[in-house]
């Protein structure tokens, strides 16, 4: 039952002939720069190491500043763009915070002093209206190119990519009146957070339209699991019989909470998230939840920042990315 | 239900009194380092940005390369990492490899050109036997002190700090021994790989020790979910009623290969995983598994890399560290 890998696995896992693949190998130069670079992906795929002469010089450092990793939404987001820097020629170099460890402030000082070609920022600092803007601008005016993925501040002055917090509240919402919910709470993030305040919104619109005799129900708690829990006690005392979370995380949370509480999701209580990663829809019961279009961000971010490194202007606009409503079983009609 | 973050709650967080964060809050040098931390790390996980005044002179920059981030055992190991190295006073940089992107060998000249103080490798080449190790010699001649984890070839001279996958395959073979079942398969990983050399060895120990009529049934392949879901298909044609698979994310491929074969997990078959991370419990069902000591194996490595970044020789052994087997719900009894 074993399995040998030869140069025609390699050649089929790119989709080229043998020969290419040879060429490659050899570091012969009559071979297209994306032919090279799927060599090379199915190379690393397969688990093979390269050979040492097809190593090439590096177009520059990027950074790229996210918040943390334990919610799996931003390994999503720092692959994603890693995988667009990287196929663009640049080297990306992850920096993540942890609680006391390196903050942004420190992680950008790093960046600028080691000549970064450019960064990338995650749900950062740009995202909190309480935070200080003057970072941003400083970088800028260092002529450091910068892109934000994830809900600017007003006072921004940087390209942002983001996901449509706002309508991705209301689709949660909208789907939970369909199946005869009156009774709708929102679990959200701290509400300095420019996506906790959109996500605030849209909730507030898509309720106070459809029911404008119930009041509303809103949490603002941590972007945790320990947050969601805490936040459907508070909820379901509320009578809640439908939550729209915030994060991923934050609704499984909230099952667990509403499980600690002796009822069943969805039977008794509908749970909607928010982000989607790989191992979301293998949770039981599988989430419902608003998907990011991460792909389509990333794609987007990485190609206004290589243009800025490039030389041209950037528009300072922040460009809304609308998120998809993905139906799974952690949500079910009103009993 | 707003709520409002005071210094009583950094206080609370940080368990320590008001009169301690408003010190450190105010740069006062009357403040244990440990305490100090504390309340940095309760700002943090609170949300709210440090004032100017906190920030410190980095120790110096420590590279951390990872194979991918898409299974979850690496942002676990790379924040458990990140974290002892803040807690430090180093920077981590965190180096991943997306198929295609920046290789391991390119991400260490950029860490040494840029001076870093020391590296540490998780799951890099060093686990791989048909691997280049010259590049390892080659740091150490220019001393760049480093550790790796998990699976050091035999060649390969610097501190290794590892979980004991021999033992770790025989827990998994043992459990399902225990449950009745006697046609036990194994999904393993490339076979030039350290890891699953070693998980072979103890797979093949244990079945044949308890079981010497049977055959030993092994399926060599990615450590992908498809790689899960293509051993399922081999393994059940030999008629397996319980397979150890070498990651979770296998795991999980395995059990959506089993269900595309009409089979229900765990009553016709039982899955155990390898690695454990936060969202594996809540997978549908919870995924059996058997648990990486992550953080023993974090601490005691960062340990060592600071010593040697300190100084000290350090010891070119590989210590091993015992895995635990956490019974959940895609394991049952024979039938």
């Amino acid at each position: 039952m074993h399995e040998r890998i030869t140069l025609s696995d390699i050649a089929e896992q790119a989709g080229v002939s043998t020969a290419t693949v040879s060429r490659v190998l050899n570091g012969k130069s009559n071979v297209a720069e994306v032919t090279r670079r799927q060599v090379l992906a199915a190379l690393d795929v397969l688990g093979y190491e390269r050979p040492e002469t097809l190593h090439r010089a590096s177009k520059g450092l990027v950074g790229l500043v996210v918040p943390e990793l334990s919610n799996p939404i931003f390994p999503l987001y720092a692959q994603e763009i890693e995988q667009l820097l990287a196929s663009g020629g640049h080297t990306p170099l992850l920096c993540t915070q942890t609680p006391g460890g390196t903050s942004e402030d420190e992680y950008v000082e790093m960046l600028v002093d080691r000549g970064v070609a450019g960064i990338v920022f995650v749900s950062g600092r740009h995202s909190d209206t309480g935070g200080d803007v003057t970072r941003y601008q400083r970088l800028r005016e260092r002529g450091v190119p910068l892109v934000t993925i994830n809900g600017n501040a007003p006072t921004i002055k940087a390209p942002g990519f983001t996901t449509d917090d706002r309508a991705a509240a209301r689709m949660a919402v909208d789907h939970l009146l369909s199946l005869g919910h009156r009774r709708i709470g929102l679990a959200m993030g701290p509400g300095r957070m420019v996506p906790a305040q959109r996500k605030r919104a849209g909730y507030e619109d898509a309720v106070s339209t459809a029911l404008p005799d119930e009041p509303l129900r809103i949490v603002e708690t941590l972007y945790t699991y320990e947050g969601g829990a805490s936040a459907a006690r508070q909820l379901l005392e509320h009578g809640c019989t439908g939550i729209v979370c915030s994060s991923d995380i934050m609704a499984l949370g909230v099952i667990s909470g509403a499980r600690a509480a002796g009822l069943v999701v969805p039977d008794d209580l509908s749970v909607i998230g928010y982000d989607d990663s790989p191992l979301i829809p293998m949770t039981d019961p599988p989430l419902t939840t608003v998907r990011q279009p991460v792909e389509a961000i990333c794609r987007a971010a990485v190609t206004t920042l290589l243009a800025s490194i490039g030389g041209e202007q950037p528009d300072d606009t922040e460009m809304l990315f609308t998120p998809d409503l993905i139906v799974r079983g952690s949500t079910a009609p009103a009993q």
